[in-house]
């Protein structure tokens, strides 16, 4: 497959000459949004989503009464210019499936935009069978249109492929900020759907089995704006309770390797999204692990710290989410765009490659039970933070499903192990393993009252133990398989809305 | 394939004339169970499981104070003659994956037997990668041995093909009583492991992929025993209230076909166990769908019915879970065998198939809660009743995830619909749609907020209705995406445990 090195230019970004003609203002290319639609967009973490329209579109809301209200789909969470602008000028009536902006998440957790939390790797195939009405318009950020009108994607591919199959037009915003050097990196292939349905034909990591471009029907290309606004980055930071769940995550893997339960290169690796992901990832570049593979959905900086030690030899996943190092990183060396895949997200997250390559699946948990049920999405049983995203694609269908969180939040106010978690996002039958910084625990095999006094011992936060100990063996006296007081179960909560704290 | 109709004989059951010398009594085999050992057995939901060795061991048990105790893994439930017996003689410390019977229940809920309940579909994989220990003894149910030494299995297949291949010793119990007539009906496939992963090549739910019989070492067979006993059979009843159930699931499927959401014979259906989805299948036979599909793990009688009326085409599981009514009217005709395939239940409740099928899952609840949450096993957050069966392989990876239950238990005591379910099988993430007798709520695309109305007002038993609208307005009062009580979303339970009844 061909890469252009070379100084960017339109010709080079627009290949198409008729679509050439498609290119207008992001003022004219706001006129295609019209009260009530369905839209699409690109974009999966912060990453490759459209900015000049959705802010164009802000600014008109804010000049008028009359505000244009859309249903907003995405591929997961989108920057400030999407997610937030939109949320703030009252743009937005439905979001799915995924979003982690504050604005949005504001006015979500307040009604008045409708969310619904779905698995990223399901969501492809239900808006293609209209489970979320039709999809009337597709905003996608690009780096380039093909000679025959095809889409190159940015940094992330997530659900685009399906918004510009489904939807009646199509608007491109060519973003020249970010390199053509990335052409090349995407593998667009889209699941057969029934009677014809077919294997999805990857049975390693590494193999490219679409095309790198995704191919539409360029008459749907209604407008073309050109931009160079960069992605909102991301930052990461790490701290010394990170430093612990990654030796004992290491300490784990090594020990399942010794147990013949891991090849000595593991299997590939899912990691979530954020710091303490991108924290544990970086664990494994200072451990003796080497050959390894990632299938995920994210590539973040520490895997690049990876595959620059030689310890990776192909991430797949279906975004880049670089920190602004990260970003200087990759684009510096000609070392990592051949060893990155980038598909479609209902391809990266999907069950069958997820089952069939025994995926290890390394997630991050708001809190957890001593029964081992996580829950990944609300504060206190009611407030959304992001949703559920990819994890549970990978949890359900994983090798190995592990669950790392820090034991307190909340400057120790909050324990992260709980008699029982206020949301389940995770059950206990998709929970192997937690890690926190005081250690592991490995759940496989072990009833739920083997599950208790290990999650306490293990992984609780000293100062809760205590208290955790207390209530468990209360609730083992009423007996049953799970042991529980219907009338404490949640009392932690309670207190902390009281007071401000879990402690007693 | 050729199939055997002839009457039987020893010959025609063990076709290999050096395993014609290891028939040997129930009362010597036995002797091949050592105290402590990992032991794993055919049979799945009370079908095609060892009868006489494990009488064997209890009556040997009954005799002593010096108990032999195994861990017993089974493919799934498993009747009386093992788990019961086994259960009443202390025979049991360790139970996977899942099991229905009384005894087993309550040693499992008073804490004297360890049970970890696990999805169907990965436990295979979970046993052969050494999770629950190493496999020392492997005890089949099988209607013959072939030539070569292979296994046929009875009335399921199972994980039997996991404990044969990783067991040290096999003991064969040859079902005299299962007629040959089923030779055939297997097709035995197992998945490849990495390095070597492949596909599973099921592109239609008819395709046979492998074996009719269990390819094995015949030197590990070290013991065989004929027997003719019967499958604890189970029967089925019906009431007016499943009758409404299943014209409200006939409606829904019907409106998802106008909608051009499924085709006209709809994706395969997988249906739960139990009378109510017994009951509910026998509604398609009442409909105008034909030419339908079942990938599933079981086939109850209602999909003969379903055969008898021409209405489905090819029914595949990985068990035969018949009524004495619906054995006679399998075995009375030629029609079914022909239709019906019997997998491992690693392939049958395999995610990849399960999504590239685009299965329609129908599973059934304990309880549900007004925001989409759902309780498959456990009473009153405590109590074990079965385990998730299957029911997790199917809802997060099907096409369309239905739950089925009534709307009231124990004489309208117990609300079926409740404020916050006590334990959760399913998240709200992989529940599209609750059908109780009241009729459908259809939750795909709906936020929280819009949920609750939905469900209470169509669901839920009128004389519940103002208690949960109580509770989700008051609720709604303090905010958030999901909105709850933290002190009061599991009082219902506390109060049924205080006084009985979930009413005030």
């Amino acid at each position: 497959m061909s890469r252009i090195w070379e100084n960017d230019g339109i010709y080079k970004r627009i290949r198409n000459d008729k679509l050439r003609n498609r290119i207008t203002t992001p003022e004219k290319a706001v006129d295609f949004i019209k009260d009530g639609m369905v839209i699409g967009t690109s974009g999966f973490t912060l990453s490759g989503y459209p900015k000049a329209i959705p802010l164009e579109l802000a600014k008109k809301n804010m000049k008028t009464y009359e505000k244009v209200k859309i249903s907003l789909l995405t591929g997961a969470s989108v920057g400030n210019e999407l997610d937030g602008v939109l949320a703030q000028t009252g743009a937005i009536t439905r979001r799915y499936p995924f979003q982690s902006n504050s604005y949005m998440r504001n006015e979500i957790n307040s009604g008045t935009i409708m969310y619904h939390d779905i698995h990223l790797g399901c969501f492809p195939q239900q808006v293609r069978c209209g489970f979320f009405g039709h999809v009337d318009l597709a905003i996608i950020e690009a780096i380039a249109i093909t000679e025959d009108g095809y889409i190159i994607p940015s940094t992330s591919v997530g659900a685009t492929p399906t918004f510009t199959d489904k939807a009646d037009a199509i608007i491109v915003e060519i973003n020249t900020g970010v390199p053509l050097q990335l052409e090349g990196i995407h593998d667009i292939y889209q699941p057969f759907e029934p009677p014809n349905c077919q294997v999805i034909p990857i049975i390693r990591p590494e193999d490219r089995i679409g095309t790198h471009f995704i191919p539409i029907n360029p008459e749907k290309i209604k407008a073309i704006v050109i931009t160079d606004a960069k992605d909102n980055m991301r930052s990461f930071s790490q701290d010394n309770l990170t430093d612990k769940i990654k030796e004992h995550l290491v300490e784990f893997l090594k020990s399942e390797v010794k147990r013949k339960r891991l090849p000595p290169n593991l299997y590939p690796i899912q990691s979530g999204v954020g710091n303490t992901a991108n924290a544990v990832m970086a664990g494994l570049a200072d451990s003796d692990f080497e050959n390894m593979y990632v299938y995920s959905e994210v590539i973040h900086d520490s895997i690049l710290d990876l595959m620059e030690k030689d310890k990776v030899n192909t991430a797949s996943a279906t975004s880049l989410t670089f920190s602004q190092k990260g970003w200087k990183k990759f684009y510096g060396s000609e070392k990592f765009i051949d060893k990155i895949i980038l598909r479609p997200q209902d391809v990266s997250n999907n069950p069958e490659i997820i089952r069939r390559l025994r995926c290890i699946a390394i997630n991050t948990a708001i809190e957890m039970d001593i029964y081992g049920n996580v829950n990944s999405t609300h504060l206190i049983g009611t407030k959304m933070m992001n949703g559920i995203g990819g994890s549970g694609d990978f949890a359900r269908n994983a090798y190995l499903s592990i669950f790392i969180s820090k034991s307190t939040a909340k400057n120790d106010c909050v324990s992260c192990i709980v008699p029982m978690v206020s949301h389940v996002d995770h059950t206990e039958h998709d929970v192997h393993v937690i890690i926190t910084e005081h250690g592991v625990a490995d759940l496989r095999g072990l009833a739920p009252r083997e599950r208790a006094p290990l999650i306490i011992e293990k992984c609780a936060d000293p100062d809760y133990r205590p208290m955790l100990w207390n209530y468990y063996i209360r609730a083992m006296r009423n007996g049953n398989h799970t042991p529980h007081l219907m009338d404490e179960a949640l009392s932690w909560h309670v207190r902390y809305l009281e007071t401000g704290s879990m402690k007693q």
